[in-house]
């Protein structure tokens, strides 16, 4: 199979998705929406969501099936990175290639629009129109693991710990803490969703959470050392910044050689989690693969 | 029955009940459980919990089967606060009497502290410790009704047109739009929900959707008479904070007097409202003539 196709194919079905759930631009009050749609639809990779959608097929369930919680999660992911860009956290001004929501839309607005999309991505994940034919203990569950995912002991815990470690030392085991939570926690939730929205077994669902958790990090490996050494028009976004703010990194700490040799590691652990999946796995196998040597 | 006492003791039962949800204070990373718990002890009066335990205890149920819900709403409505008083928003440096979140612990850690009470918020409501013997599918009507009323055609959206209004003319009908939704959509999904989880019938729910439109209403009304003429130190912030903003309220457009009146009009209604229930009803009668009547 072919990973590009794969990605676009899925990439395309998420936009349209949300394209859908999201009402028009022209809603009152207009400004609200066209900052939410803004950003949501800056040209992201959909990560999140093409996880979860392959940890769905991979054990047998439909991609279109997942595709309002795959959905949620985009929403939580853009929520979390209108925040971050906030001048009161990492003051960027750029995102994807283009100025940061807060930029065009006023900060009191690019509060409101990341608050908007945290909430609006559980009155999605609870819309009774999408709730047909599954238990819905299933989808408390994944309601749980979500919020979860996001919520103090993940993506925000990972945050304040990023925040706080800014300008000073730091040991590996406060690098993990934060990668592990700011960027690991929502990958993690993202795939975990999806196989048991499959109805994965509780072996299979480990099993795709272990594989989560090596990408996760995998992953923000992989973007550190963008930050040092990717090409800024490629990426979208200003690079150095993570040294210039004495970020706690992965090649701040051990180097970028070492840390493209620890990415490379936890793929192939990754790998090993899921070798109990058929050919059903192999987008899951080709995205990790993909996550460590992306130059973007 | 005594509504001080009824009051007195429900407001205990949310205080000890939000103490036992939340991590305690010296978890790791410490600085964000200090930040949340300041705001969420801060003296409020939990009236949104308190309506959700009223509404559950008139039709029958227990105010103790209704707490994780009621504590949500309530970390909610003070996330909404923490945003609400940023800099980039209402700028406030006093609320309750004490300095605002972002005046203790930064705008950094504020901004991550409100988003952390939505997002865990929505982890409470699917936690599967309190969810036993309820059919999880009105756990999901529950999560659908509090997301929705706190998003952009709720409490967000009141946000937005609030802000937007500023300093601006504005006529009844913005003025309605903003009411209903930046406060009166909480208040009503505050007994909505305490009425689902209490097995109300669609006509007990919609009399008490009713109640619940007519005293939001009523309660924003009154807290904009209170911050033209109510004593600084009795409400525990600044008043007159609206007119200098130029804020879109009841008084500035009709007068404190017609303000008052409509006030007590809504009151009527919303009794009118509950006339189906019996003496289980009493508290959200007694809360209605409170809300109406209250100088705090």
């Amino acid at each position: 199979m072919n990973l590009d196709s794969y990605l676009t194919d899925h990439k395309k079905k998420v936009d349209q998705a949300l394209r859908e759930y999201l009402p028009p631009e022209h809603t009152y009050p207009t400004i609200i929406f066209q900052a939410v749609r803004y950003s949501l639809f800056a040209g992201g990779k959909r990560i999140r969501p093409i996880l979860c959608m392959a940890a769905a097929e991979a054990l047998g369930g439909k991609a279109d099936a997942v595709l309002p919680v795959a959905c949620a999660l985009e929403m939580i992911h853009t929520y979390s990175l209108i925040h971050d860009d906030l001048p009161a956290l990492d003051n960027d001004d750029y995102r994807r290639g283009i100025l940061t929501n807060h930029k065009i839309f006023g900060e009191n607005i690019a509060i409101l629009a990341g608050d908007a999309l945290l909430t609006e991505a559980f009155a999605l994940l609870s819309d009774p129109k999408h709730l047909t034919d599954t238990d819905p203990s299933i989808h408390l569950d994944i309601i749980h693991d979500i919020s979860s995912a996001a919520g103090f002991f993940g993506m925000i815990g990972g945050q304040v710990m990023d925040v706080q470690s800014e300008g000073k030392e730091f040991d590996m085991s406060t690098l993990q803490y934060i990668h592990s939570r700011k960027t690991g926690a929502m990958i993690v939730t993202s795939i975990r969703s999806g196989a048991l929205l499959a109805g994965g077994k509780p072996a299979e669902v480990d099993a795709l959470t272990q594989y989560g958790t090596q990408i996760g990090l995998a992953f923000q490996i992989a973007d550190d050392i963008l930050n040092v050494e990717g090409e800024e028009n490629r990426i979208g976004k200003r690079t150095g910044t993570d040294k210039n703010r004495g970020k706690a990194t992965y090649p701040a700490l051990v180097g970028v050689e070492d840390s493209r040799k620890k990415g490379r590691e936890l793929m192939e652990d990754a790998l090993a989690a899921i070798a109990l999946l058929d050919e059903k796995g192999e987008p899951l196998r080709l995205i990790a693969r993909h996550i460590v040597e992306r130059d973007f």
